[in-house]
Protein backbone atom coordinates (compact mmCIF):
# COMPACT_ATOMS: atom_id res chain seq x y z
CA UNK A 1 0.00 0.00 0.00
CA UNK A 2 1.30 3.40 -0.98
CA UNK A 3 -0.94 5.17 1.40
CA UNK A 4 1.29 6.51 4.30
CA UNK A 5 -0.58 9.24 5.84
CA UNK A 6 -3.25 6.87 6.23
CA UNK A 7 -1.53 4.57 8.39
CA UNK A 8 0.58 7.01 10.09
CA UNK A 9 -3.36 8.40 11.20
CA UNK A 10 -4.55 4.65 12.03
CA UNK A 11 -1.28 4.48 14.65
CA UNK A 12 -2.20 7.73 16.59
CA UNK A 13 -6.18 6.51 16.46
CA UNK A 14 -4.95 3.34 18.02
CA UNK A 15 -3.53 4.86 20.84
CA UNK A 16 -7.27 5.55 22.43
CA UNK A 17 -7.97 3.51 24.70
CA UNK A 18 -10.09 0.31 23.34
CA UNK A 19 -9.38 1.13 20.27
CA UNK A 20 -7.91 -2.04 18.01
CA UNK A 21 -6.47 -2.20 14.54
CA UNK A 22 -9.68 -2.41 12.59
CA UNK A 23 -11.20 0.52 14.16
CA UNK A 24 -8.58 2.41 13.91
CA UNK A 25 -9.15 1.63 10.29
CA UNK A 26 -12.75 2.04 9.77
CA UNK A 27 -11.74 5.58 11.55
CA UNK A 28 -8.93 6.43 9.31
CA UNK A 29 -11.01 5.87 6.19
CA UNK A 30 -14.33 7.64 7.75
CA UNK A 31 -12.17 10.79 8.36
CA UNK A 32 -10.96 10.53 4.63
CA UNK A 33 -14.53 11.46 4.19
CA UNK A 34 -15.26 13.93 6.48
CA UNK A 35 -15.14 17.41 5.61
CA UNK A 36 -11.77 19.57 5.59
CA UNK A 37 -13.33 21.93 8.42
CA UNK A 38 -13.74 19.21 10.82
CA UNK A 39 -10.65 17.82 10.48
CA UNK A 40 -9.10 21.17 10.95
CA UNK A 41 -11.40 21.79 14.03
CA UNK A 42 -10.55 18.06 15.10
CA UNK A 43 -6.69 18.79 14.79
CA UNK A 44 -6.91 22.13 16.41
CA UNK A 45 -8.91 20.58 19.79
CA UNK A 46 -5.83 18.43 19.97
CA UNK A 47 -3.42 20.50 19.59
CA UNK A 48 -5.12 23.10 22.37
CA UNK A 49 -6.15 20.77 24.67
CA UNK A 50 -2.97 20.91 26.99
CA UNK A 51 -2.03 24.53 25.96
CA UNK A 52 -5.46 25.36 27.73
CA UNK A 53 -5.95 23.11 30.43
CA UNK A 54 -3.81 22.41 33.43
CA UNK A 55 -3.82 21.30 37.10
CA UNK A 56 -6.10 23.65 39.84
CA UNK A 57 -2.74 24.88 42.30
CA UNK A 58 -6.00 23.89 45.09
CA UNK A 59 -7.14 20.91 44.74
CA UNK A 60 -5.13 19.48 41.84
CA UNK A 61 -8.29 18.84 39.75
CA UNK A 62 -8.18 19.82 35.72
CA UNK A 63 -8.85 23.85 34.42
CA UNK A 64 -8.73 26.22 31.91
CA UNK A 65 -8.84 28.88 34.88
CA UNK A 66 -6.25 30.08 37.36
CA UNK A 67 -8.53 28.08 40.08
CA UNK A 68 -11.43 25.62 39.00
CA UNK A 69 -14.89 26.54 39.25
CA UNK A 70 -15.38 23.93 42.16
CA UNK A 71 -12.81 25.49 44.55
CA UNK A 72 -14.29 28.95 43.56
CA UNK A 73 -17.80 28.66 44.39
CA UNK A 74 -18.28 29.79 47.32
CA UNK A 75 -22.09 28.34 47.92
CA UNK A 76 -20.33 24.73 48.13
CA UNK A 77 -20.19 23.19 51.66
CA UNK A 78 -16.41 24.45 52.26
CA UNK A 79 -15.97 21.80 55.04
CA UNK A 80 -15.73 18.85 53.45
CA UNK A 81 -13.58 17.43 50.78
CA UNK A 82 -13.74 14.62 49.00
CA UNK A 83 -10.45 12.72 47.77
CA UNK A 84 -10.16 10.96 44.60
CA UNK A 85 -7.79 9.99 42.01
CA UNK A 86 -8.92 11.76 38.88
CA UNK A 87 -10.69 14.15 37.17
CA UNK A 88 -13.05 11.85 35.54
CA UNK A 89 -14.06 11.36 39.75
CA UNK A 90 -15.07 14.34 39.91
CA UNK A 91 -17.02 14.93 37.05
CA UNK A 92 -18.83 11.53 38.29
CA UNK A 93 -19.56 12.95 41.44
CA UNK A 94 -20.44 16.00 39.68
CA UNK A 95 -23.27 14.10 37.27
CA UNK A 96 -24.72 11.96 40.44
CA UNK A 97 -25.02 15.44 42.37
CA UNK A 98 -25.53 14.30 45.30
CA UNK A 99 -22.25 16.09 46.80
CA UNK A 100 -21.51 19.61 47.43
CA UNK A 101 -18.57 19.99 49.10
CA UNK A 102 -14.78 20.17 47.74
CA UNK A 103 -12.53 17.92 45.86
CA UNK A 104 -9.08 16.98 46.40
CA UNK A 105 -7.88 14.70 43.30
CA UNK A 106 -4.58 12.77 44.20
CA UNK A 107 -3.90 12.71 40.34
CA UNK A 108 -3.42 8.74 40.61
CA UNK A 109 -3.21 6.00 43.44
CA UNK A 110 -0.17 4.40 45.02
CA UNK A 111 0.68 1.44 42.79
CA UNK A 112 3.51 -1.07 43.10
CA UNK A 113 2.51 -2.45 39.64
CA UNK A 114 3.10 0.84 38.47
CA UNK A 115 5.68 2.16 40.23
CA UNK A 116 3.72 5.24 41.60
CA UNK A 117 4.60 6.07 44.84
CA UNK A 118 3.07 8.57 47.52
CA UNK A 119 5.74 11.38 46.00
CA UNK A 120 4.01 11.18 42.94
CA UNK A 121 0.35 11.55 44.30
CA UNK A 122 -0.81 15.07 45.09
CA UNK A 123 -0.74 14.88 48.56
CA UNK A 124 1.35 16.95 50.86
CA UNK A 125 -1.28 19.85 49.51
CA UNK A 126 -4.41 18.03 50.52
CA UNK A 127 -2.75 18.09 54.46
CA UNK A 128 -2.35 21.37 54.11
CA UNK A 129 -5.44 22.12 53.11
CA UNK A 130 -7.17 20.23 55.96
CA UNK A 131 -4.95 21.82 58.14
CA UNK A 132 -5.27 24.97 57.37
CA UNK A 133 -9.20 25.50 56.27
CA UNK A 134 -10.69 23.74 59.51
CA UNK A 135 -12.16 20.96 57.45
CA UNK A 136 -14.61 19.17 59.49
CA UNK A 137 -14.71 15.59 57.13
CA UNK A 138 -12.57 14.02 54.92
CA UNK A 139 -14.21 11.64 52.20
CA UNK A 140 -11.64 9.29 50.80
CA UNK A 141 -13.20 7.87 47.04
CA UNK A 142 -10.16 6.31 45.98
CA UNK A 143 -11.63 3.00 43.85
CA UNK A 144 -11.93 0.11 45.63
CA UNK A 145 -9.79 -1.77 44.07
CA UNK A 146 -6.34 -2.82 45.81
CA UNK A 147 -4.75 0.38 44.67
CA UNK A 148 -7.44 2.67 45.95
CA UNK A 149 -7.51 0.29 49.23
CA UNK A 150 -3.58 0.68 50.08
CA UNK A 151 -3.74 4.72 49.16
CA UNK A 152 -7.30 5.22 51.18
CA UNK A 153 -5.17 3.62 54.61
CA UNK A 154 -1.72 5.47 53.63
CA UNK A 155 -4.02 8.76 53.71
CA UNK A 156 -6.17 8.02 56.47
CA UNK A 157 -3.04 7.50 58.33
CA UNK A 158 -1.85 10.47 57.28
CA UNK A 159 -4.67 12.59 58.08
CA UNK A 160 -5.13 11.04 61.62
CA UNK A 161 -4.92 13.95 64.70
CA UNK A 162 -5.37 16.81 61.76
CA UNK A 163 -9.11 17.11 63.14
CA UNK A 164 -10.86 16.09 60.35
CA UNK A 165 -13.24 12.98 60.36
CA UNK A 166 -11.75 10.03 57.75
CA UNK A 167 -14.44 8.16 55.94
CA UNK A 168 -15.05 5.78 53.46
CA UNK A 169 -17.47 5.48 50.66
CA UNK A 170 -19.39 2.90 51.43
CA UNK A 171 -19.06 -0.57 49.81
CA UNK A 172 -22.52 -2.62 49.23
CA UNK A 173 -24.42 -3.57 46.10
CA UNK A 174 -24.94 -1.35 43.06
CA UNK A 175 -28.20 0.19 42.93
CA UNK A 176 -30.26 -1.20 39.81
CA UNK A 177 -28.02 -4.12 40.07
CA UNK A 178 -29.28 -7.59 40.20
CA UNK A 179 -27.86 -9.76 43.71
CA UNK A 180 -27.01 -12.81 40.69
CA UNK A 181 -24.48 -10.76 38.87
CA UNK A 182 -22.62 -9.28 42.17
CA UNK A 183 -19.45 -10.97 42.87
CA UNK A 184 -18.87 -12.82 46.29
CA UNK A 185 -16.18 -9.78 47.69
CA UNK A 186 -19.13 -7.29 46.94
CA UNK A 187 -21.83 -9.50 48.73
CA UNK A 188 -19.69 -9.97 51.72
CA UNK A 189 -19.04 -6.23 51.99
CA UNK A 190 -23.11 -5.81 51.11
CA UNK A 191 -24.02 -8.06 54.35
CA UNK A 192 -20.68 -6.96 56.57
CA UNK A 193 -21.85 -3.22 56.17
CA UNK A 194 -26.00 -3.98 56.64
CA UNK A 195 -28.14 -1.60 58.09
CA UNK A 196 -31.35 -1.09 60.22
CA UNK A 197 -33.85 -0.33 57.73
CA UNK B 1 -17.72 22.76 33.96
CA UNK B 2 -15.14 25.01 33.10
CA UNK B 3 -13.09 23.22 30.72
CA UNK B 4 -14.27 24.23 27.13
CA UNK B 5 -11.16 22.40 25.45
CA UNK B 6 -11.64 19.29 26.68
CA UNK B 7 -15.54 19.61 25.47
CA UNK B 8 -14.39 20.49 22.32
CA UNK B 9 -11.86 17.56 21.63
CA UNK B 10 -15.16 15.29 22.85
CA UNK B 11 -17.09 17.34 20.05
CA UNK B 12 -14.59 16.23 17.42
CA UNK B 13 -14.11 12.44 18.50
CA UNK B 14 -17.77 11.72 18.39
CA UNK B 15 -18.30 12.63 14.69
CA UNK B 16 -15.86 9.05 14.55
CA UNK B 17 -18.26 6.39 13.78
CA UNK B 18 -19.25 4.60 16.53
CA UNK B 19 -18.25 7.05 18.98
CA UNK B 20 -21.07 7.62 21.44
CA UNK B 21 -20.85 10.65 24.41
CA UNK B 22 -19.47 8.12 26.73
CA UNK B 23 -16.64 6.58 24.43
CA UNK B 24 -15.16 10.11 23.47
CA UNK B 25 -15.04 11.25 27.10
CA UNK B 26 -13.16 8.46 27.96
CA UNK B 27 -10.98 9.12 25.33
CA UNK B 28 -10.42 12.64 25.64
CA UNK B 29 -9.35 11.93 29.15
CA UNK B 30 -7.21 9.78 27.87
CA UNK B 31 -5.87 11.97 25.60
CA UNK B 32 -5.05 14.48 28.46
CA UNK B 33 -2.63 12.13 29.72
CA UNK B 34 -0.67 11.17 26.64
CA UNK B 35 2.72 12.59 26.11
CA UNK B 36 2.66 16.21 24.05
CA UNK B 37 4.69 14.42 21.27
CA UNK B 38 1.69 11.70 20.61
CA UNK B 39 -0.74 14.54 20.53
CA UNK B 40 1.33 16.47 18.51
CA UNK B 41 2.05 13.66 15.90
CA UNK B 42 -2.11 12.86 16.27
CA UNK B 43 -2.81 16.72 15.10
CA UNK B 44 -0.30 16.51 12.31
CA UNK B 45 -1.40 12.90 11.13
CA UNK B 46 -4.90 14.35 11.20
CA UNK B 47 -4.39 17.96 9.16
CA UNK B 48 -1.91 15.68 6.81
CA UNK B 49 -4.56 13.33 6.15
CA UNK B 50 -6.26 15.42 3.22
CA UNK B 51 -3.48 16.81 1.84
CA UNK B 52 -1.24 13.84 1.02
CA UNK B 53 -4.48 11.75 -0.38
CA UNK B 54 -6.15 11.98 -3.34
CA UNK B 55 -7.86 10.05 -5.75
CA UNK B 56 -6.03 8.39 -8.74
CA UNK B 57 -6.97 9.19 -11.83
CA UNK B 58 -7.53 6.16 -13.27
CA UNK B 59 -8.92 3.86 -11.09
CA UNK B 60 -10.84 6.20 -8.34
CA UNK B 61 -8.68 4.52 -5.47
CA UNK B 62 -7.19 6.91 -2.72
CA UNK B 63 -3.46 6.99 -3.24
CA UNK B 64 -0.18 9.44 -2.56
CA UNK B 65 0.97 8.91 -5.56
CA UNK B 66 0.17 10.16 -9.49
CA UNK B 67 -1.24 6.90 -9.66
CA UNK B 68 -2.26 4.35 -6.99
CA UNK B 69 0.22 1.69 -6.76
CA UNK B 70 -2.07 -0.91 -8.62
CA UNK B 71 -2.67 0.61 -11.53
CA UNK B 72 1.08 1.30 -11.97
CA UNK B 73 1.37 -2.79 -11.24
CA UNK B 74 2.24 -4.53 -14.78
CA UNK B 75 2.41 -7.76 -12.97
CA UNK B 76 -1.16 -7.63 -12.31
CA UNK B 77 -4.01 -9.04 -15.01
CA UNK B 78 -4.83 -5.58 -16.49
CA UNK B 79 -7.96 -7.28 -18.56
CA UNK B 80 -10.16 -7.54 -15.57
CA UNK B 81 -11.67 -4.76 -13.48
CA UNK B 82 -12.97 -5.52 -10.36
CA UNK B 83 -15.61 -2.41 -9.53
CA UNK B 84 -16.27 -1.47 -5.61
CA UNK B 85 -18.43 1.44 -4.11
CA UNK B 86 -15.13 2.11 -1.77
CA UNK B 87 -11.34 2.18 -1.01
CA UNK B 88 -12.17 0.13 1.86
CA UNK B 89 -13.30 -2.55 -0.50
CA UNK B 90 -9.98 -2.89 -2.34
CA UNK B 91 -8.46 -3.15 1.05
CA UNK B 92 -10.92 -5.77 1.63
CA UNK B 93 -9.97 -8.24 -1.80
CA UNK B 94 -6.17 -6.73 -1.38
CA UNK B 95 -5.71 -8.35 2.00
CA UNK B 96 -7.60 -11.61 0.95
CA UNK B 97 -5.47 -12.35 -1.28
CA UNK B 98 -7.58 -13.92 -4.14
CA UNK B 99 -7.78 -11.43 -6.89
CA UNK B 100 -5.10 -10.33 -9.15
CA UNK B 101 -7.17 -7.53 -11.76
CA UNK B 102 -7.54 -4.25 -11.33
CA UNK B 103 -9.87 -2.33 -9.62
CA UNK B 104 -12.40 0.51 -10.43
CA UNK B 105 -13.81 2.67 -7.18
CA UNK B 106 -17.14 4.01 -7.55
CA UNK B 107 -17.05 6.13 -4.81
CA UNK B 108 -20.49 5.59 -3.59
CA UNK B 109 -23.60 3.92 -4.59
CA UNK B 110 -26.88 4.89 -6.35
CA UNK B 111 -28.85 5.85 -3.32
CA UNK B 112 -32.16 7.64 -3.25
CA UNK B 113 -32.28 7.90 0.69
CA UNK B 114 -28.94 9.80 0.16
CA UNK B 115 -29.63 11.50 -2.73
CA UNK B 116 -26.76 10.14 -4.80
CA UNK B 117 -27.46 9.76 -8.29
CA UNK B 118 -25.42 8.63 -11.58
CA UNK B 119 -23.54 11.84 -11.76
CA UNK B 120 -21.99 11.79 -8.32
CA UNK B 121 -20.09 8.47 -8.99
CA UNK B 122 -17.14 7.42 -11.34
CA UNK B 123 -18.73 5.85 -13.83
CA UNK B 124 -17.61 7.70 -16.93
CA UNK B 125 -14.21 6.95 -16.26
CA UNK B 126 -15.45 3.12 -16.32
CA UNK B 127 -17.12 3.23 -19.71
CA UNK B 128 -13.92 4.86 -20.60
CA UNK B 129 -11.50 2.41 -19.58
CA UNK B 130 -13.70 -0.74 -20.40
CA UNK B 131 -13.83 1.00 -24.29
CA UNK B 132 -10.36 1.83 -24.51
CA UNK B 133 -8.55 -0.95 -22.64
CA UNK B 134 -9.29 -4.21 -24.29
CA UNK B 135 -10.71 -5.35 -20.49
CA UNK B 136 -12.38 -8.07 -21.12
CA UNK B 137 -14.17 -8.90 -17.61
CA UNK B 138 -15.72 -6.34 -15.52
CA UNK B 139 -16.63 -7.70 -11.95
CA UNK B 140 -19.56 -5.60 -10.16
CA UNK B 141 -18.59 -5.95 -6.23
CA UNK B 142 -20.98 -3.43 -4.79
CA UNK B 143 -22.65 -4.62 -1.47
CA UNK B 144 -25.32 -6.80 -2.07
CA UNK B 145 -27.85 -4.02 -0.54
CA UNK B 146 -30.34 -2.40 -2.41
CA UNK B 147 -27.98 0.46 -3.20
CA UNK B 148 -25.66 -1.88 -4.05
CA UNK B 149 -27.71 -3.73 -6.33
CA UNK B 150 -28.96 -1.37 -8.10
CA UNK B 151 -25.57 0.39 -9.01
CA UNK B 152 -24.99 -3.27 -10.44
CA UNK B 153 -27.92 -3.44 -12.55
CA UNK B 154 -27.48 -0.06 -13.93
CA UNK B 155 -23.38 -0.72 -14.58
CA UNK B 156 -24.34 -3.83 -16.22
CA UNK B 157 -26.58 -1.77 -18.71
CA UNK B 158 -24.46 0.65 -19.36
CA UNK B 159 -21.62 -2.13 -20.55
CA UNK B 160 -23.97 -3.67 -22.43
CA UNK B 161 -22.17 -3.84 -25.90
CA UNK B 162 -18.54 -2.62 -24.65
CA UNK B 163 -17.16 -6.12 -25.45
CA UNK B 164 -16.68 -7.23 -21.79
CA UNK B 165 -18.24 -9.82 -20.08
CA UNK B 166 -19.91 -8.02 -16.67
CA UNK B 167 -19.99 -10.48 -13.99
CA UNK B 168 -21.47 -10.01 -10.25
CA UNK B 169 -19.75 -11.41 -7.13
CA UNK B 170 -21.76 -15.24 -5.84
CA UNK B 171 -24.04 -14.77 -3.32
CA UNK B 172 -24.37 -17.07 -0.79
CA UNK B 173 -23.69 -18.65 2.98
CA UNK B 174 -20.55 -17.00 4.11
CA UNK B 175 -17.81 -19.40 4.66
CA UNK B 176 -17.28 -20.43 8.36
CA UNK B 177 -20.84 -19.47 9.06
CA UNK B 178 -23.26 -21.38 10.53
CA UNK B 179 -26.40 -22.22 8.47
CA UNK B 180 -28.34 -21.67 11.80
CA UNK B 181 -27.12 -17.78 11.80
CA UNK B 182 -28.03 -17.09 7.67
CA UNK B 183 -30.96 -15.23 7.39
CA UNK B 184 -33.48 -16.44 4.89
CA UNK B 185 -32.63 -14.22 1.64
CA UNK B 186 -28.70 -15.65 2.20
CA UNK B 187 -30.28 -19.18 2.43
CA UNK B 188 -32.74 -18.81 -0.40
CA UNK B 189 -29.34 -17.06 -2.48
CA UNK B 190 -27.66 -20.01 -1.43
CA UNK B 191 -29.87 -22.43 -2.98
CA UNK B 192 -30.71 -20.68 -5.82
CA UNK B 193 -26.94 -20.12 -6.54
CA UNK B 194 -26.21 -23.93 -5.72
CA UNK B 195 -23.32 -25.72 -8.03
CA UNK B 196 -22.35 -29.35 -8.59
CA UNK B 197 -19.91 -31.12 -6.57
Amino acid sequence: MDLKALVRLQESLSKLPSIGKKSAERMAFAMLEMEDEDLNEFADAIKELKTKIHICPICGNITEDDECYICKDDSRDRETILVVSSPKDVIAFENAEGYHGLYHVLGGTISISKGKGIEDLNISSLLKRVEENNIKEVIIATNPTVDGETTALYLAKLLENKGANVTRLAYGLPMGGNLDYADALTLAKAIEGRRKI
